[in-house]
């Protein structure tokens, strides 16, 4: 699949993950994971995950470190599976002070990144938001990659690089085998 | 789905990946991961991946952490995504002196786990062996749970309960969101 | 799967078969079947058979028995399948004065009941509706639960149950049986 | 789909459900269903339910009527949904004294049916038969169709148009409908 | 599936390829192909594939032999690939003076024809459109089955007949073969 | 997807359609086309076709090019639409001499290759056998390359680049579309 890290700074508002925005915007074609930094302020009606729509939650923050994956392929259940390894690729990298519990990372008390993943009538779409700076006024607290002293850009190039490693390796797993009884 | 530790040792052999095994043995019906101690010797003739065909390798352990895990569906990739998310629990639990490399887990130089994902005619089915002691005659270096100073018994359960944990997550995350364009 | 018996009223008019209607409403999460009582007009812009569009008919009717059932995955045959099931089902309790013609269902010459599948973007949906009263106006001759002398609301809890019981079977033969050559 | 009666008497020993049968011994192309009468005696290493298996249960009758369904899909659960519609039709042309637990029929106390649905490695396999007589050493009170004086052979064939009716009206219903939000 | 040529022309403008188009219309149920003749002028709001949108293309003919294929499952892969076949067979019916280069069809430097596949909440649909007369002012020199000799109602009588047959070929291809280990 | 032209020759006899075999035979690991020249003679243990089995068909020729198509999915249909395109992409190539009929080529009255798409546990096979040489005893008239002063290696070359490359093109096909309501 196709990486791309994106300088210019890009406000994440929920339109990024529908259908083809890669192509749209980059000419990115294909499975891809796309990255870059900006605020984040989600619009009630841009809002996908009715548990935050039910709850009148505020879903923003004011500097994160975004990733945008598509996959083209129409199985929710198997975009999420994608979404927490790339939770658990995240951690790994953050190190054992971050916990993950399920899409969510945490560092000690506080929130570190926020994640959706969905499908579009063609794909299969993941947000994962990562806070370089913390959020306030989101009714949870915060943590961020700052408190962590982690620097955006270069942990970014190694997660779009393990990400694709990882689709690339799920691949190869699944050809290699022969059926069982 | 269902989850079960099993206290009397079984050694692996490559038949316990076959279908419906965990109904066959032990009456544990539908979605499920079931753990034991055992040791590990796969016989030319049930290995699946056909990497370890080709280089003839071998594969054994003295005593090995199974997990046997089955999902009532025919996605070959989708069992691959969960292999690789319970490598990532397991690398999690035993903290950051482990490293995950898809589905291989290292402690230092020293392999710690050995793993397939494959298909049956009915189910996918993935086996998941830690070493408790260390392997030798297996053409790699390899490291343990003995090393780590991880007990077995409470250890394989907070897999199991994580993977469980996991699998509703999973669940939970596809069913409350809606589509976008 | 969950099901719910709503006490008060709510009129159909095709808004219910939408996406994770149960859960915005209700907060009822996951594969569903609800019913409630209410009035049914359904408004020509939200019919959903082409059928009934091309006919210009007009789906009323001033007291059904409701049933919503969503199951999460994209598969309209099978919602078709469970549909049809679920008619067969609602013909066994209400005796065999009872006729079913797929997913209809009709007591002497009075179509007794209204029923539509259909996918959502992200899941399955099945709307099944019986006259508690008989419907005029309609085009056809209708009957109704009142003819029959059944009672809606314990009728209806029978009907949640044996659904859910239906479903839970069939994931039970769908797990229990190896492939054949 | 196809259907047939075949006028010679089968016994019926668990092989008609694998792949192709109607193809390879009638020339029977496509998704079908054909009936037949004859014994049933399944011998142990044929048998694929496992519940049978373990229970060590005898699955064997006199005489029967058998149903055998092909459809050229891979969905199991699929398989199990129409093994229900099936029971269903047979049910509703037994009448109100014959009742149905999934895919089970059941006479006052007497089971009157066996069935199984399973995977072929290219398509999905329904068997579902009927005593004409009664069993006797199978562990279970039977029931038969001459307890209900019901003639196999233009019964069969009543079933065989309703089964291939019931399929037809299910893809209809498949395609005329549209999507909703 | 079902064919149906349309004596009246229709201008293609891209509504064509919505959902049951030939049902609403025609009252064309199931998988079919519809032939008819008619200008082409695709507003931008209509445009399928991004490629154009991003390009800024028009798109249009005055004059186009124009067929609408729909299958109804959900899978764009292999709705590509029937259109890739449509494609073939249109060449073959041709001969050799045309080319084909993937759904492209090519009279010496002469664009032929135009073609998009795509998915809608219910079904897959298939566009192919051959120029009966040259277009002009589409930024690229075309063609047209006018400059071939081949007259449009007869050919497109062809082509419904082979689609349809190689659609049935697939069919009878799927349905006879046993599965390999 | 890859593409091997192997030099040395093999003999066909039904094996090679097994799944993995290009992999445990060359390394060659995913998606692949490969091809070779060699006799063909097709064991009546391993024919897959049941129609020849029925018809009890002798399936041989003295010197074929053969091509061994494997993808990692497990849908025969796509399977056979992607024969189809195979079988129409060596008639573009061998000119308009050649009729295509589904996956059967001839050269006026003398069957030009055989063909057959199945299913492995893990992936779809394709085997598509183009005579070199005229077979005699088969039952049917022949044709061959040699008919058509064809060479089969460069031959070869062409039709392994120009499957791959259509395989790409289907996949940039599917990656580029928006949905249509």
């Amino acid at each position: 699949m196709k990486t791309l890290w994106v300088a210019e700074p890009i406000d994440y508002d929920g339109l990024q993950i529908h259908s083809l925005w890669a192509y749209r915007r980059f000419g990115l074609q294909g499975d891809s994971i796309v990255a870059f930094q900006g605020g984040c302020e989600i619009p009630f009606s841009n809002m996908v995950d009715l548990e935050d729509v039910r709850a009148k939650s505020r879903i923003a923050s004011p500097l994160m470190l975004h990733f945008i994956v598509e996959h083209f392929d129409l199985d929710l259940q198997k975009a999420v599976l994608r979404q927490r390894l790339l939770a658990a690729i995240v951690r790994d990298e953050l190190g054992s002070k971050v916990r993950r519990d399920g899409d969510d990372l945490f560092l000690s008390r506080g929130k570190l990144s926020i994640s959706i993943a969905t499908l579009t009538p063609v794909s299969a779409k993941i947000h994962f938001g990562i806070n370089i700076q913390r959020a306030t006024d989101v009714g949870v607290p915060t943590s961020a990659l700052a408190d962590l002293g982690v620097k955006p850009v270069p942990f970014a190039r190694r997660i779009l690089g393990r990400y694709a490693a990882e689709e690339a390796g799920v691949q190869d797993a699944r050809t290699r085998v022969r059926g069982v009884p």
